[in-house]
């Protein structure tokens, strides 16, 4: 990298730090969008438009002075050409607005421009106050280790799978796992509450063999259902499974709505996995939508996950290994008294990438491997120790060469 | 079009009538996927891809004979080359792995390959058996025009606009609108529970205004109060509005989640508006996510959307005339037992445009007008006088010509 572009990048932080403090001075948050305009479009004019369309959603000529006097309407705050050819806004809305719900801050910040092409949001700077009303992680990475009493290392993680098994044999690999040393046993997120896998049998089966196995090695492996349907179902399912003693849950918080599974999952003390099913179409265009480090890293965190799955590069998905580091940075990043959460790059990983994930990620990592361990050896106990073998032996080669 | 492309159609339509059949006796159904695929990649093998994906997720090598056995992975039944150079491939899946949820249906079809680029869900078949466990809409055309005491003609409505202003102002407002003959005077989807807008109080003095607006005309003008928040205040604004007497609410799908505020609707005999906030990814790519017919039509009726709002043709956003003609198709066709909704074009919509609203939508139809309303005059009342004698007109001038 030039000294110039260090001296620009500089410039750039030093300026963005400054706006970030006027708009908290005047209890306003910032948004930051890329935009990509078709050709002799006017850059001011849609980002003036952007604002008006995410707050007062009316004609410009048709808002009363006194919502303008009082800084209702969304407010264009700088315009900068990007590298790429277009354009990022810094828009500062009035924090009050969001209303102290992640789904208000969402609708805020996205919710009628996500119907329009060439809008992505790249950055958000939050007033401290805003977040207090946000959940964020009930556990976080240091209480999640507690429970655990896993220090230091990337934590183990794995999925009951697949589908379509009797609930003997689903409990039966969870139990063969915890034995075979896994921090972490969750549900494939394909199971919830089926014919072929009742919530109710397939949790109770499942947590109980993972308990003989805890009683067995005198280890702390964590069951963690999967969580989905209609709300009532969710609280039901939450409710049975704390009853049991599980003290995890997965959700997918676009499919079951944010703040649900979290808040009902704090309320009986338990971690909450965010799974990214259904949340592709934000982040596959690098026009529109969101960064994935705002969605699976931000919003998921705000919204009360401990831990967020997403897919790593290199594996069965498309996102890049930029993309991902950052998706870890915004779990991980001081953010008020909001509790950082964990990552788990997943989709697609094997034992023999285990280096270059804890390369890449570092120890405060949930290392989620699926089918790879299926594939690696058929009994999952030996296929389980592999795992942990490897890990091992992966972490001795980084304190060895330190 | 020619004869060729008609025999074409019927040829295309026959296959996928009697595929759709054979899904069915086996108690399976069929969603439809475009694929637009990298050079050289396998569309066999990126559709069985899918399947496995989207079902058992894991290696194919690794699936058991007997889940095999049983139809649990997803099956490619049928692939088609589209005219644009893509493919189509219809892929069966068992319906009970949807688990009678929209959640559990919306995670089947679109869940995990949301994340992988060039994978539009074009298309879906249901079972008539899937149906029964999904809510629907509560009232439906038929409940709703009961309701409003409107026959045959499109229902009128208009949003409580711009937000930022006292709750005495904003009640005023929704009193003159009503008293003008608007049929439906729904919050601006920003209003929900902030500290500008309490709900309680705002509700409360819409509500009221509504209502003796409603004791001077003798008219049935129904009030919808935007709900969204975190789960728990979703439920309290819910209940909160069922007491003041309030029979219909609004909410976001994708900010709330897509059944929880129908669930809580319905159990206190309110209509359902479904707001497209945050939905707009999964809509602006051709190549991606689906059609809005089948998030904005099938799925928000699925859900128990009883009017579903969309940015209309022309409009302030992106979509053509005949994607929002398929979203109003969507709403209304027959499906099941469940009720048929209505759609609601919106977003930059004028009094100039009625006419050729009414005759892309027909009678069938929320005709959304906010924004031009207020410039068309500032007295309120004025403007909604001027609405409905642009409907009339518009409806006249089509009888005398038909």
């Amino acid at each position: 990298m030039r000294d110039d572009d260090l001296d620009e990048r500089d410039a750039v932080r030093a300026r963005s730090e400054d706006l970030a403090a006027r708009a908290r001075e005047a209890d306003r948050f910032i948004a930051r969008y890329a935009l990509r305009l078709p050709p002799g479009a006017d850059v001011d004019r849609v980002a003036e438009e952007i604002a008006i369309e995410q707050t007062v959603e009316v004609p410009a000529d048709c808002i009363p002075e006194a919502v303008k006097a009082d800084g209702v309407p969304g407010r264009v705050e700088t315009i900068d050409a990007r590298q790429d050819g277009g354009f990022e806004v810094a828009i500062s809305y009035r924090a009050d607005l969001a209303g102290g719900s992640l789904a208000g801050l969402l609708n805020l910040v996205y919710g009628n421009v996500s119907l329009v092409p060439g809008i992505r949001l790249v950055g958000l700077d939050l007033a401290p106050g805003q977040l207090a009303g946000l959940p964020g992680p009930g556990f976080g990475i240091d209480g999640l280790r507690r429970l655990l009493g896993v220090r230091d290392r990337p934590i183990t993680a794995t999925a009951i799978k697949p589908l379509g098994q009797p609930t003997a044999i689903l409990a039966g690999l969870a139990g063969a796992y915890a034995r075979g040393g896994i921090d972490i046993v969750k549900d494939d997120h394909g199971l919830h509450d089926q014919r072929m896998h009742p919530f109710a049998e397939r949790v109770e089966a499942c947590h109980e063999a993972i308990e003989e196995a805890n009683r067995q090695t005198g280890g702390r492996c964590l069951y963690v259902p999967m969580v989905a349907g209609a709300p009532e179902a969710v609280e039901v399912q939450v409710a049975y499974a704390a009853r049991l003693g599980v003290r995890a849950v997965m959700t997918a918080p676009l499919l079951t709505g944010f703040e649900t599974v979290p808040r009902l999952a704090r309320r009986h003390g338990m971690v909450v996995l965010a799974h990214p099913s259904f949340a592709g179409t934000f982040l596959h265009d690098p026009d529109h939508g969101m960064t994935p480090a705002l969605l699976l890293g931000t919003f998921f965190r705000l919204a009360g996950a401990d831990i967020s799955i997403f897919p790593n590069s290199g594996g069965r998905f498309a996102f890049g290994r930029a993309d991902c580091v950052a998706i870890a940075e915004a779990l991980r990043a001081p953010l008020g008294r909001i509790a950082a959460a964990l990552p788990a790059p997943a989709g697609g990983m094997s034992l023999e990438r285990i280096g270059e994930m804890v390369d890449a990620f570092g120890a405060d990592t949930v290392l989620l491997i699926g089918g790879a361990l299926i594939r690696h050896d058929p009994d999952r106990e030996v296929a389980a120790r592999a795992f942990r073998a490897a890990l091992d032996a992966a972490l001795r080669e980084r304190s060895g060469s330190a």
